[in-house]
């Protein structure tokens, strides 16, 4: 099975490929960058979405659903957002089609032409806001937390599954709120929350900060996001968080009666993690014999397989199988037994591992006689024989062990490769030949920025939270500087 | 609140659009056809999916997803799917917009045109086969049990809140499997598991049958469907699923060899329901103060309203409501507590009216001084003072009696606006003057089905399954006819 995956140090971005299609997360579809997300990667995505969902209702955020097609006037309002949204975009400018009267097949009716084109959602901003403005009158309206989980289109010209396509699955908050204070804690709520989920959930350390001005969202004030190294030393961007100040209010023209009895224009947020991350989960962890999944998101956490010759030596194999998956699924634990006879053990268990299944147990005639199973951790491959009676007490540490355990692990990966760096040489070293993350100063200004990333391919990827200012010199052009900053390529 | 409603008595259609307006279930958009889903509404939809995708998941179902763009040439592939699907939809024809060089705003770039437009799916059947034949060689890879919840367009020239709309939301599973008798079993399975939702989850009671040619899906050999009536005496089509024999298969090359080692066509379903199930739930159980919703589906079950003077007061009734809240959802019962100081009680019992929930408690002071609490049934209006002690208890049986009788009220509708008719004469004056289901022979001719349709409005809904067949003559035509069909004028 893992045979069939180009080795991690080989070329990283074919083991990447390989690993998402092997392990039938996603593959592409006929067309051009839109990828197919396959049932086991859509069961890991439903997880994703079910946990992120709980976290958004828990802070007091409704779901809701707005047009896919979007005007494309709404585009022009915002001054910023167009340059950043309306360009790569599918745009709908006809609404039927007709048999081709020179032959076989369908044509685009000419007829039928739209007197505005429309235009595939690549955020929803623009058409939230005009649809919101009529919801809110006064501060008792406010403030209004909404979210939407839906598919977005960015015409990409490069793609890659997961990390770039040109449709991906989303979830877009947007947020209105009666004062500024209000949506600046907002927008470090969310992105306190989804750094909550990547490092708790997806078992991925991450890096919090702001972006510097040329990274920022098209449209917004402040834009904050996570960060996190992968593990061919570069940065993957996981979440973003916005704060648009007044911008949309007053593009949409959103205002409200204040308690003072004053008209002001609200003040909102946006923010969105993506499909994206069933990238960061893939890169983060995987390994060379397949995935390996955090526990708190595995879709199977455990998989039973027995090892048997002939039909009485499997009944007898799986009645103890099916006892211990009642225990281990009374404990709230996603067990599967898999007793095909159409495959050997050997390729069972080198497939649960290219699928990254946390836990595996395997239950042979020899155990039945001990009152033993066999337990195999997916993250180290270690294997333990434990009495039957402990299996499931046994199983529930190792998950916990287990995801600690892969976070551990690349956090370390991460410090390992984090370097301060005081000189341009040293930056250009590391850049070129480790990678990693880069903290280094920075004299803030969107030229030098301009210039770093010409000739190393290194962005700014957070002008980090929480940090100690410490004053110093920019690394390439020597100008003084408030705080190191974090660069890297980035995906 | 209820004021805002015209009477269902005096306009049915200007009642349901009220309805879902004020209820704050959805509103138009700015974009044609297109609707807003508003939290409330979403709420409830997302209980629609949380139920149904329970119940795909357990017949073993997996969902995926498949990309928002149809090449235009798939279309063309299956020879009557092109007919039923390839008229009023969304074409992408161009891929960038660009500043506009002779003022403001932004235009379509006109050299970013594609060469081949794109259809934003009105249903995926053609996307689907064209992937998943990728994915089946043997017959041990079927059945493959496929569902997609997804946002589909269709240019709807008239459209109404839910009941049709150009967007809308839907599932759709697609199947395919090793032999024609699998895939109807799996057809009738999932026309059997759509009725046992809608009745036992929407409570409203629903015929199942095929459907005439004429109405059949485009694309199918059969197509099964459910049919509620609605208190217009209007039937509405909530579900439907459909055999596509070989059709797909062949349009698409999907091959598997079978058992015997031979290359065979493999045979397929598809299925869904959509946005539309919301319509039913308001149009089926409505009444003139508002919603009635069935517990099984509503996102508060229960709501608790405080009755006070002054804060002391106050606080002692929080104090017993938020004990009962605590009660209520220990037994899995979603409860709010609405302690709002901005509107008074009388406003408060209209909202929830209006929203449809379930039960309604009350507590005020002497409610305190007593232990007992008020309790408001929303479907039949019916208030009841019980002991706090047994508060628990009550609620949890009001809300099975609630799902049960809103269903029975419905059936008994349904039983009253269901008539067997044996003339013509008799027929026109049913459906003009009564409305509802007509059970009456007809004599299986596409030709007397239109001509009935064009004389009035109404169609062949079902053709029923299960029910004994009795020969008689057409209504229409006096020919022979092998069983009664339901006819109804529909939504």
């Amino acid at each position: 099975m893992a045979d069939f995956l180009t080795k991690k140090e080989e070329n990283y971005a074919q083991w990447y490929n390989d690993l998402v299609i092997k392990a039938d997360l996603a593959e592409n579809s006929a067309v051009r960058g839109c990828m197919v997300i396959k049932p086991y990667g859509y069961a890991i995505w439903e997880r994703i979405q079910a946990e992120l969902d709980k976290l958004f209702k828990a802070t007091g955020h409704q779901n809701a659903y707005f047009p896919l097609l979007i005007p494309k006037s709404y585009f022009s309002k915002e001054a910023s957002h167009v340059e950043g949204f309306a360009k790569e975009c599918a745009v709908v400018t006809h609404y039927r089609l007709m048999k081709d009267p020179s032959g076989e097949g369908v044509i685009v009716d000419p007829s039928a032409k739209l007197e505005e084109e429309l235009i595939i959602r690549p955020t929803s901003e623009t058409i939230i806001w005009n649809t919101i403005k009529n919801w809110i009158h006064s501060y008792r309206d406010l403030p209004l937390l909404i979210n939407q989980w839906a598919n977005v289109v960015r015409w990409e010209m490069r793609t890659r599954l997961f990390l770039r396509t040109s449709e991906f699955l989303w979830q877009e908050g947007h947020t209105a709120h009666a004062t500024s204070e209000e949506a600046e804690e907002e927008t470090r709520k969310i992105v306190e929350l989804y750094a909550h989920f990547v490092q708790d959930f997806m078992g991925i350390p991450v890096l919090k900060g702001s972006k510097s001005d040329s990274e920022r969202f098209a449209g917004a004030v402040t834009t904050y996001a996570i960060e996190a190294l992968m593990q061919d030393g570069k940065s993957l961007q996981t979440g973003t968080s916005h704060f648009l100040g007044q911008n949309f209010a007053k593009a949409f023209d959103v205002q409200f009666t204040s308690k003072a009895g004053n008209l002001e224009y609200v003040w909102s947020t946006s923010w969105g993690v993506s499909t994206r991350l069933m990238g960061a989960l893939v890169m983060a962890h995987g390994d060379n014999e397949g995935l390996v999944l955090p526990p708190n998101l595995a879709p199977i956490q455990v998989v039973i397989i027995p090892i048997y010759k002939g039909n009485s030596e499997l009944a007898n194999i799986s009645a103890t199988a099916l006892e211990i998956k009642t225990k281990l699924e009374a404990r709230g634990l996603s067990v599967k037994y898999d007793d095909r006879d159409t495959h050997k053990p050997g390729f069972k268990f080198a497939e649960y591992e290219l699928k990254g299944v946390p836990v595996r147990i395997a239950i042979g005639p020899r155990d039945i006689e001990n009152g033993t199973v066999e337990i195999a951790r997916r993250d180290t491959l270690v294997k333990s024989v434990v009495s039957r009676e402990v299996v499931a007490d046994e199983v529930q540490n190792l998950l916990k062990d287990i995801q600690q355990n892969i976070f551990s692990r690349a956090l370390k990966i991460r410090e390992e490769n984090t370097h301060t760096v005081n000189s341009w040489d040293e930056f250009r070293e590391i850049i070129e030949n480790k990678g990693g993350f880069v903290l280094a100063h920075w004299d803030g200004t969107a030229d030098t920025e301009e210039r770093i990333k010409d000739e190393t391919k290194a962005t700014i990827r957070v002008i980090p939270l929480d940090t100690d200012p410490e004053a110093g010199k920019c690394v390439y052009s020597g100008k003084p500087s408030k705080q190191r900053v974090v660069f890297a390529r980035a995906y």
